[in-house]
């Protein structure tokens, strides 16, 4: 079923617009051509909003945001906004400074998001305003655990009837779900906890998927969570197989991302529609 | 020939100033250092002058341009122009946005170019102001084929008749060209435009080159771009032997040209010196 | 002796902050992650404070410095200090520029250092004042061999009376001293200083292990060294064992670090406790 979302993106080569970190910038442009699309990066106030109109989707991440910045994305949310261009928010490290969690506040009340990705930590913090984020990954506290199950999956659905956004929560699991529907996904490998970058690739290529699957954000968002945990378990099968460590894993997760194909997508997919 | 550019560049080691994007920043100075010159990264106002008076060279590109970088590279270009170093110029998106091309304007009005390096999207916006850029790569309908060959030809010359600059144009095959001479290199793999910074590294390459060849930046301009696509070629021959894919791409591209000799060079050059 | 360093950093898994240049924060970032520390990079005036407040460690990097972000490095240095969190600099290009110079004399005059580490060029620079330094790698005529070795040796001295913090000096052999005692490391390999970002990735391993080493910053320091050196000859081993270049070394430190054990550090351990 999911691997139709997946040609959509080869077929239509989606040009996503990033306003993004400078810490995983470059292995989020590369991810995107990986997974077929586009990437084009441009934070200036002078400039998004006509770059974000040229593109199909627009990605907001705050992990080294800034004033002149959080500007930017609110010009260029406002605009993807008018145009009715998908936007994603990956609120990294909402909850570890009054500044993040401030901005995304600020995003919320003036952008209507399509998707928002975060841990669990970060989801909490935008869904009660708790800050016990520690960093940018989550707090141990914060684990989905099948005892935890029900409460994440309450947050997320209060924040998704908040926002009308889909709302992606990565962790040992990962947890896919609008206001109605839940997705369960098991792929994924711990290997991408342990390298900086996995959660902003992700929602790059959620970018991605829903840009060019304008109707189903709930299925191109599941489908990119499938596609990128299964890359991890490919990417750390090789390493551990050679015995190698985390910079090959990083390189391998790029590799298992442009070899990816639709009927590999559906062989190793694992995921389950969650029905209370 | 072209391999004595190639030995002046490790003969001399040339430290090499850019003022570059903060996408393939990490891959310019790699490849900076991989082709035996040394960079340095430097972009406030405070302190380019001087940053620039120390190295040979300058690369200018536009990647992730804001209203503070630019002053600095007017600054850092007028210095160079004024010790008589060379100066390249990467329009990175130049007709994406107005931001861009009116930036890039702004610095052919200020600055003396060397060497103009882009996209055949982005020459065209540079020559003749059209505006189909389609973010950071070429349009579609803006590819170097046997039939459009002799009009991008013609809007290379023309800009370079105006700036004094010789233009590289790359794509599925490459041009450089001075208002006299004209080059037509068939080195590269369509690989290297799957990858970011495909386009960067070659400008920053360029400008190692020219700046250990200050005489001949035509000469050091051609062996830079038959350097980049030979080692794009490497890349890809040992990926394609081994299945790998975009993430190994990248790496090996960086170790190809780490590897180069004036030998492999020579023996892997395909250029011809094109007479109408 | 000292792989009980390095155990505490994997026990602890320390918060540590960077404010830091956009060239190689990508590869600290994931050095950090190697090593068993966690990475948080955040730059801005409006939240640097809270985030080293969360943090167990601050690292300061000057490489890409600008207006904005030396005002930020001197915030956070000061909360730091209040704090009692150990803080690193890395003065990349200290004397290269006068922006450089200053910026790094405004940082000892506010903020007391644990550590600073940086080429002799840089730490020439710190304790004289002199403005030999040549981009951001050390100048040909500043290397430590055994005729200038005491020279180096006194200059380090006299920077870490003047500021009370451990001084490391890499090089082709490298020195960990406080104005008592002196550690000359053996490990690490030529091919560390052919790629970008050696230093400051080893600046921020060190930040890490001083973190989780609070009151053993000397010898936390000398771990820290010997662990990248290691990794670095590890690396050099298997690029040429393989004929590979600069973009699989620079994958292979990552691999190197993340692979590191306490008795694989002991038993390649090449260090000697100097006395005059």
């Amino acid at each position: 079923m999911i691997e139709k979302y997946m040609t959509e993106v080869a077929l239509q080569r989606p040009l996503v617009h990033n306003i993004t970190n400078y810490v995983t910038v470059n292995d989020c442009a590369n991810i995107l051509l990986a997974c077929g699309a586009a990437p084009i990066m441009a934070d200036d106030l002078l400039e998004v909003e006509e770059i974000t109109t040229l593109c199909k989707g627009l990605v907001i991440n705050i992990g080294t945001l800034n004033a002149r910045t959080v500007e930017a994305m609110i010009l260029a949310g406002k605009q993807a906004n008018k145009l009715g261009h998908p936007v994603i928010l990956d609120p990294v490290g909402a909850g570890a400074s009054q500044f993040r969690t401030e901005t995304v506040s600020k995003l919320l009340s003036a952008i209507r998001f399509t998707v928002i990705r975060g841990n669990i930590s970060e989801i909490k913090a935008l869904a009660i305003g708790s800050a016990t984020t520690q960093g940018v990954d989550a707090d141990r506290k914060d684990q989905i655990t099948a005892e935890t199950f029900e409460d994440t999956l309450a947050f997320a659905r209060a924040l998704s009837n908040k926002t009308g956004a889909v709302i992606v929560i990565t962790g040992a699991m990962d947890i896919v779900t609008d206001s109605e529907t839940t997705y369960v996904i098991h792929n994924g490998h711990p290997r991408m906890g342990q390298i900086t970058g996995s959660g902003c690739m992700l929602s790059a290529v959620i970018g991605a998927f829903v840009s060019a699957n304008l109707d189903s954000p709930l299925h191109a968002a599941l489908t990119a969570v499938v596609a990128m945990g299964l890359s991890g378990e490919m990417a750390a099968f090789k390493i551990e197989n050679a015995q190698e460590g985390l910079g090959s894993f990083k390189t391998y997760l790029l590799d298992a991302m442009s070899l990816m194909t639709p009927s590999l997508l559906k062989a190793g997919a694992r995921y389950e529609r969650y029905s209370q």
